[in-house]
């Protein structure tokens, strides 16, 4: 009886198989990743290129595709893994691409391939996720149309794309040398914000209305040329806007024009007008732009700092409303980013953000409640960032293959906190300023309903709260609400949450003093990272591990494992 | 009967290994590699460290001992391995610290243990071998007395060591990045020598002579403080000079002393007395020093570039004749560094080399000669060094565990060239300007006596030939003879060879336009690099690879070969 049973599941998973291979298609990709010299802002230092390209490639798919990325690692002593920002890697933790979490960095000289499905379309990123790689340049587009023969809910006449990040001229090997350093050194602020990888340093295009800076002359290095989007009149576009900054949060507002957010983080939502929008790092939004003004002018296309006292210059493009010349620069000046803490125009824009009518609304109860309490501490003289007074610090042995193989020894046998003090005063200093190392492992239990409160606080100086915007892997949750001042689960906390349509998101933001409260259903067995987005936070131990049912995790691919622990073990005999 | 045997013989190993532990010990070190900041010249970089020192700790040991180095990489991103230069590693092969030679390079937050005999008694180092890890700041002194109950073959009443180097400001990352590059980019040359890691980069403690140049104010940064060798009057001292440089080729003079070279690489020589000594990257010796001289006064110790055109000002330390006060500056100036293109000076040090009286002397006959021409050349825009036109890049999968294994996959068909065309003419640019690729493996068979000819040439431009410190792993060698011109093997160049006491070395020198040859015996298996000891010259190629008897390798250690085919072949089921 078993086997024709057996036969029968057999065929039905290749016949699908089958008919999905007809749908989806197969895109390979072979990249090579290495350092090399670029001038992002015209300044020239050694960045982190994919095939000598910076920023890396643009993938474009449809949704049901499989991506292969055929990845050698060129570098020259260092390991490198590649996260695909906002993929879910159903059945495929493997690839998520997090160092020490899923996967064994690859090593030079060694070549690995990520296999995925886009399961979804959308606008996503990838980037480096080993160390502070990503804001050395490790970074592209990865965008998802929907499956052949559907539509967008939504239409448009043409698309342009803006991947937003923030340039330091100070290596990353630096960087991270200062923020492991007794005494602890900040990086500081970025020296450029980029667009598409490009800058100025030196020069501004709209001097003539910042009379201090010089103008910038015209293709004087193609590296950093000035951005130009062209457009045609009276014809509708849908900005794909990213951002991968390593500290910056930013705005971005265009001249003249009205903007219509109508997705986040590869997820419809309802559409709203706006002037500008909020990007922090992690961030993804489609925003659509019609193109219904004067048509003898150009427009700019304007990026500021926002969320930390910006000591870095706007970045400016130039939407190029054709067939006017690109090199004819608006009479007006720049659209003026909002001021940097203005935070209830911040607030304005976050909360507004909404599920897109007939999206599936979040289960109406969860099974398990995670509270974690964001706040800066002292560790032996260095400067941490705690979650619930743990500080994350990643093992030499990847999770995903140590858990699998439970080799126990491999993670710590505490259990991390999941609730703070309900006295905890989030205005003052911490009141026990010392942290200490953890490995922040959450595990969660299969098809579980998981809230999770992100609790923000004051850091180790008086009267500073930062904005944190927290990304996970592997999955989406719903935004269910934000407060001020301390969580506190009470009916006025309740009465702040929107079961009704929050927005899905991979990536949200908790303000200054304030909590966010969010939902996810744990159905994707794998180790996923859970982390504030913010390189600089990541790099002091930011975030936190969700081992989901690790058991039902699929066979890992051995390249994954073949270091560490995992290695020892598979060489002597073991299995996966 | 063949048990009894068997176990007879595990008796006598053992006995002879209870008896080994008696007389020599077990020296065991726990070391964190890092990257710090540091300034060897009063400038600050990153560099890299070893528990929060720079240079590394001093090793000491006495012949016979065994050193068990527990490293853990504490880098973020890059891998590490160390090598222990002049050790040979007799039956460890696997312990030498080359990456992708003889070991997996060790992953971050990964722990390796080198362990290891030093069966000589010598003046030795440790350093990075991997990418460009050593002039990044990785070495260290390790030296080697004579076994418990011995005497070395001369007298002293004290010992100074000088390790030095050559410093740069560049980060080794962008170095590396610009001599691969398209079109190359040379690094040009140091900005400082160092004197146990010291150096001073803008003033002079000998600025009353040298006007244009600052006096280095007293102790400012410890860092970079002057070093002082305090002495007594009229006893002599054991100098134990090594040079561990990225590119200087280096002369050192000490005020009003004579200098008695009584060892070289670990190597006995027949006594000489010199003014100066030459250190080409990789050398290292021993000189006797009697202070003999007025004791009123401080001397000099005068470090300077040879072999190169230097724009580097020399490094100074002050040979402190006790009770006097360390600041009590010599009256007269430092010692002049010979010129840098006086070939003469350098030939006639080097050529006075020869084994103490009683060393044995070599085979009388080699089994093999290979011959090694050294060409610049070009390849696909880059700036390349070959040997026999194939430039050496380096795999994924080290050669030790891979050979062993018998991974044929991982070593190219092609036997690599052991000869050069008779009609080459060193004296010009090579008529052939374009190089390939090569993995430049010499298989040696087991206890063969092997003869090398380096042959050095013209570089790509005109009137251009280099220096170039050749240096082995695993073995001594004996350095037969020299030659200006093309080595033609005939009855002039054979009367050149000295089989009666040619100095046993590591590392040897060929001037510009000539050559040296070599003889040693293929009695060690594993896996060897011989190479340029000049840090951009071997990340350029300049290299080969001699496989040695790798079936009589004993079992590698799992840890050294945990990385790429070799660990997918163990995962699958494989045995070393």
């Amino acid at each position: 009886m078993r086997l024709p049973l057996l036969a029968l599941v057999c065929c039905a998973v290749m016949a699908w198989q089958h008919c999905a291979a007809e749908a989806a298609k197969a895109r390979h990709f072979k990249w090579e990743i290495s350092n090399m010299f670029w001038s992002p802002d015209c300044e020239e230092k050694v960045v982190i290129g994919i095939n000598g390209q910076f920023p890396g490639p643009t993938i474009r798919a449809r949704a049901g595709d499989t991506i292969h990325v055929q990845l050698k690692n060129a570098l020259h002593t260092e390991g490198v893994v590649i996260h695909w920002h906002g993929i879910r890697q159903i059945g495929t933790p493997w690839a998520d691409g997090t160092a020490a979490i899923s996967q064994c960095a690859i090593n030079p000289e060694e070549t690995f391939t990520y296999r995925f499905v886009v399961d979804k379309p959308g606008t996503y990123f990838y980037h480096g996720h080993y160390g502070m790689q990503r804001a050395a340049g490790l970074y592209g587009s990865l965008i998802v149309d929907v499956a052949e023969g559907e539509e967008e809910p939504f239409k448009y006449d043409g698309e342009l794309n803006l991947l937003l990040s923030d340039w330091y001229h100070e290596s990353i090997h630096t960087q991270m040398v200062a923020l492991s350093s007794k005494p602890f050194r900040w990086i500081g602020e970025p020296q450029s914000l980029l667009i598409n990888g490009r800058g100025q340093l030196n020069c501004s295009l709209a001097a003539a209305h910042t009379p201090w800076v010089n103008q910038c002359a015209a293709a004087v290095n193609r590296q950093c040329a000035p951005v130009v989007f062209p457009v045609q009149p009276n014809k509708t576009y849908r900005l794909r806007v990213a951002s991968t900054t390593s500290l910056a949060s930013l705005n971005l507002a265009i001249g003249n024009h009205k903007l219509t957010v109508v997705e986040a983080d590869g997820n419809y939502v309802d559409p709203f007008v706006v002037d500008d929008i909020d990007l922090y790092s992690g961030d993804s939004y489609s925003v659509l732009l019609t193109t219904d003004q004067d048509t003898s002018s150009n427009y700019w296309v304007s990026v500021g700092v926002r969320g930390r006292q910006p000591k870095t210059a706007p970045a400016l493009a130039v939407l190029n409303y054709r067939p006017n010349r690109a090199s004819k620069l608006p009479a007006v000046a720049p659209p003026v980013t909002p001021a940097w803490d203005d935070y209830d125009h911040s607030k304005a824009f976050t909360y507004r953000i909404r599920a897109r009518a007939g999206t599936a609304p979040p289960p109406p109860t969860a099974d398990r409640r995670i509270e974690l309490l964001n706040t800066q501490n002292r560790m032996d003289g260095h400067i941490k960032w705690s979650i619930n007074n743990a500080s994350m610090v990643l093992p030499a042995t990847p999770y995903l293959g140590s858990l699998k193989m439970g080799l126990k020894s491999t993670l710590a046998a505490a259990r991390p906190a999941e609730t703070f003090s309900r006295g905890y005063n989030v205005t003052l200093p911490p009141p026990n300023p010392n942290t200490t190392v953890g490995d922040n492992v959450y595990v969660l239990a299969h098809n579980t309903t998981v809230d999770v409160v992100l609790q923000n606080a004051n850091a180790l100086s008086r009267n500073v709260s930062e904005v944190h915007p927290w990304h996970l892997h592997g999955h989406d949750f719903w935004v269910l609400g934000y407060g001020d001042g301390a969580y506190r689960g009470d009916a006025a906390d309740e009465a702040r949450l929107n079961l009704r349509d929050p927005p899905l998101r991979n990536t949200v933001v908790i303000f200054p003093y304030g909590w966010t409260l969010l939902r996810f259903v744990a159905d994707n067995p794998g180790v996923w990272a859970f982390h504030c987005h913010i390189e600089p936070h990541l790099h002091m131990g930011m975030g936190v591990i969700f081992a989901e049912a690790v058991d039902l995790v699929g066979k890992v691919p051995n390249e994954a494992v073949s270091c560490g622990a995992t290695a020892t073990a598979l060489m002597a005999g073991g299995h996966l």
